[in-house]
C-alpha cells in the first residue's frame, strides 16, 4: 500500500488532468493534457486543502475542486502559503457569517503549470503569487487605475470566502491548499532571485504596510512609528527603515526587543501601560498600526505629530475601534485606515523586496501543524510569520 | 422697596468699585473709582451669574467674584451669551468631574468698562467678546503663532471649570453672568458693526465650524457636508455658502427643512437611517460633523471623495466614538478633530462675520429661561442658538 501522501498525490495529478483545451501544461499533466485536450476540457481542478468547517476554528484537511482553467486564468502549483490573521479573523466568524467549508490563505506562493490560451503575462514553469483578492470589473475607473481593491461596481472578488458563480463550492477558496487557478491579471509575477516562501507574506503582509507608507510620502529620516511587531510589523519596519525612515517599534512583546532592532529599528518602546507613549506625543511624523484587535488607539494617535497621519491596517473584530475625540481634536492628527494594495503597487513591493532583499522572518511548518500555529498567532507567539509547505497538504 | 433686580443691580454697582488702582473705568464705575484708587486696589470683582451645582445640571442664580482687574486685564460688562451644548456636558460631568459652583459659558459678548494699564487693544465703551479660553504660556511656538488653545506648556485656560489660582472660586467662571475679567489678549475685538447678540455665538460656534473649514482649503464650488444642523451647524453652513462652498446639510430634524434652505444650503439630507447616506457615498469633498454625541459616524464618514477629510467638532460623552475601520479602509478617508481656534483666527471669523453680515439665527432668552434653553438644546429644540440677555442676571 502506498503511503497516503503518495496516493493522495497520484489521486490529485489524476483529477489535475482535467484542465481545458487550449491550456499550455507543464510537467507530468502536459503529457496527458496533450494525449486528450477535449476530454479534459471545461473539466474542474482537483484540489486538496485544509478548510475550516465552521467559526470554531478548527482546519480541517478537505478535498475540492478548483474552477477549470478558463482562457484568461493559469493553474498555480502553490509551495508556500502565508498564515495571516485574516485568515483567523474571517473564519471565525469576526468580521461577518462565513460560509463553509472553507480554505482560508491570501499569501500564495507557487509555480505556473497551466496557461490559458489568452494568457500574456506567465509562461509555464514562472514563479507566481496570488494576494488577498483574484478579481474585480476591471471596468470602473478605480480597477483601470489599478486600484482593483477598491472596484466600485463588484467591489474585489477576495481570495477566499467571495462568492463567485465560477467556483465549484460557490465562494472563493484560499490557499492553504496544493494548487489554484486564478485570472492571470490578479496573479503576481515572483522575480526568480526571491525564494517563494519569502515571496508568500508579501502578498498581505508586505502590500498592506508598503501601500500606506508609501502615500504618507515620509521623507528620509522622518520617524515612522510601527505598532504591533507581528507578520505585518516587522515588514512595516524592514520597509521603512529600507526607505530611510528612522523607525520607532511599539510592542506589548519585550521578548522581541532583540528582533526588532535586528530588524533596523532605531527604538523599541515595549508599551505595558498608556504610560509608556507619553514621552512620545507628538514625536512621530507618521504611524502605522497592524493591531488586529480593539486597543487604546488614541494614546498611539497622540504620538504622531500635529497634521501629521495614523494609519489602521490592523482589523478588529466587527472592525469596531474606540477613537476618543477629545485626543483628536487636541492632537490634530488624521487617522485612516488603508486596504491592501492594487496590483501593480503590490507586483512594485515584491519587485522592491527581491531587489532589495528584503525578506520577512518566517517559520516554515507543515499543514497538520496550522492550527497549532494559529493559536501561536493569536497568543502573539509568531515570530514572525507561519508559512505552510504546500507539499504537505 | 426695591424690584430684585434693581437692588442687585446697585448692590453690584457697589461691589464692582473695588477695581484696582492704574485701571480706567467707565460709566458709574468711573466716578467711584476716580475718588478712591487706592482703596479699590486689588480687589475683587463682584458678579452675579447663573452656576451649576451639581452634575444634576439645574442652574440656579449664584453670587461670586471674579479677581481684580490686573495691569494687562479688561472688564466687560456681559450684554449677551450664548448657550452651547458644552456647556450642558461639561456641567452634566459628561467630559469628567468637575468643581461646583461653577458658572458655565463661553460666548460672551459685552462692552469694556475697565482697563488695566498695559492695556493696548482695548478702551472704555469698546465692544469686546470672550470665547472658549481666557489664559495660556504665551511662550510655546503654539502660543506665539496664535495656537493658544495647543498651548503646550501649561495647556489653554478654559473659560469656565478650569483650575486658576487668580480667581477667588479657585476655577474659572464663565459667562452666564454680568460681567468678566479677562487678559487682554483673551478678548477678541467685536467690530461696532455688529450687533452684540450676534456676535456672541461667534466665539464658539462661529470658530469651531470656520476654522477647520478654512484648514480643509476648499475651492469654490466644492461640496461641503454639514451633519448636525444645530447651532454650531447652522453657522457651518452660512460661513460655508459665503465661500463659495456648496453645502449639503444632513439632519434628523425634518422642521428644519425650510430653515436650512434659507441659509444657502444646496440640499437638506434628513437622516432618519443609515439607508439614507447610501447615495451620498464618495460624493462630497469635506464633511464636518457638529453632532455633540456618539452616533453611528462611519455611515457619514463614507460620504466623503476617497482621500478626503472629515472633522468632528461635536464632543460626545467622555469624547468616546465608534469609528468601524471596514468602512475606513475602503472610503479612504481622513478622520480628524478640532477644537475651536486660536485668538487671531478668533479674530479673523469675528471680522469676516461683521463684514459680511453672517450672523447667526438666535432666540434671546432671559437668565431665568436657562434651563428650559438647556433641555431643549438636548431635544434638538433649538433654532439655532440661544442667546441669555445678561440684564436678566
Amino acid at each position: 500500500m502506498e503511503p497516503k501522501d503518495q496516493s493522495s498525490r497520484r489521486k490529485f495529478i489524476q483529477q489535475s488532468a482535467v484542465v481545458g483545451a487550449g491550456l499550455i501544461l507543464a510537467g507530468p499533466m502536459q503529457i496527458l493534457a496533450q494525449t486528450d485536450n477535449k476530454e479534459i476540457m471545461n473539466k474542474n481542478i482537483a484540489s486538496k486543502g485544509y478548510a475550516g468547517k465552521d467559526k470554531q476554528g478548527i482546519l480541517v484537511p478537505w478535498n475540492f475542486e478548483r474552477r477549470s482553467v478558463g482562457d484568461n486564468d493559469i493553474l498555480i502549483d502553490i509551495k508556500f502559503s502565508g498564515i495571516c490573521h485574516s485568515d483567523i479573523h474571517t473564519i471565525k466568524g469576526h468580521w461577518g457569517q462565513q460560509q463553509y467549508p472553507q480554505v482560508p490563505g491570501h499569501e500564495i506562493a507557487g509555480i505556473v503549470t497551466a496557461v490559458g490560451k489568452n494568457v500574456t503575462k506567465f509562461k509555464l514553469g514562472d514563479k507566481a503569487g496570488v494576494g488577498c483578492m483574484v478579481n474585480s470589473c476591471m471596468e470602473c475607473e478605480s480597477c483601470k487605475n489599478g486600484e482593483e481593491h477598491h472596484c466600485e461596481t463588484t467591489g474585489m472578488v477576495g481570495t477566499y470566502g467571495s462568492p463567485e458563480k465560477s467556483s465549484p463550492s460557490g465562494i472563493t477558496q484560499g490557499g492553504y491548499a496544493n494548487n489554484i487557478v486564478v485570472t492571470e491579471h490578479f496573479a503576481i509575477k515572483i522575480p526568480e532571485s526571491i525564494d517563494l516562501k519569502y515571496a508568500a507574506p508579501l502578498l498581505c503582509a508586505g502590500i498592506t504596510t508598503y501601500s500606506p507608507m508609501m502615500k504618507a510620502k515620509f521623507k528620509k529620516g522622518d520617524k515612522i512609528g510601527v505598532v504591533g511587531i507581528g507578520g505585518l510589523g516587522h515588514l512595516a519596519i524592514k520597509l521603512a527603515v529600507s526607505k530611510g525612515a528612522e523607525v520607532y517599534a511599539f510592542t506589548t512583546s519585550s521578548s522581541k526587543a532583540d528582533d526588532i532592532k535586528r530588524f533596523g529599528a532605531k527604538e523599541v518602546i515595549i508599551v505595558n501601560s498608556a504610560e509608556a507613549l507619553k514621552p512620545w506625543k507628538g514625536k512621530l511624523d507618521y504611524m502605522i498600526s497592524t493591531v488586529p484587535y480593539a486597543y487604546e488607539m488614541s494614546a498611539y494617535i497622540d504620538c504622531v505629530k500635529p497634521y501629521g497621519y495614523f494609519t489602521q491596517v490592523g482589523q478588529p473584530i466587527n472592525g469596531e475601534l474606540t477613537i476618543n475625540n477629545f485626543n483628536m481634536i487636541f492632537n490634530r492628527v488624521n487617522f485612516n485606515g488603508s486596504l491592501i494594495g492594487g496590483i501593480p503597487e503590490t507586483q512594485e513591493v515584491m519587485n522592491y523586496c527581491a531587489e532589495n532583499k528584503i525578506y520577512p522572518e518566517i517559520e516554515v511548518i507543515k499543514a497538520s501543524e496550522i492550527n497549532d500555529a494559529w493559536t501561536k498567532v493569536v497568543n502573539k507567539g509568531a515570530r514572525y510569520r507561519y508559512v505552510i509547505d504546500a507539499a504537505t497538504f
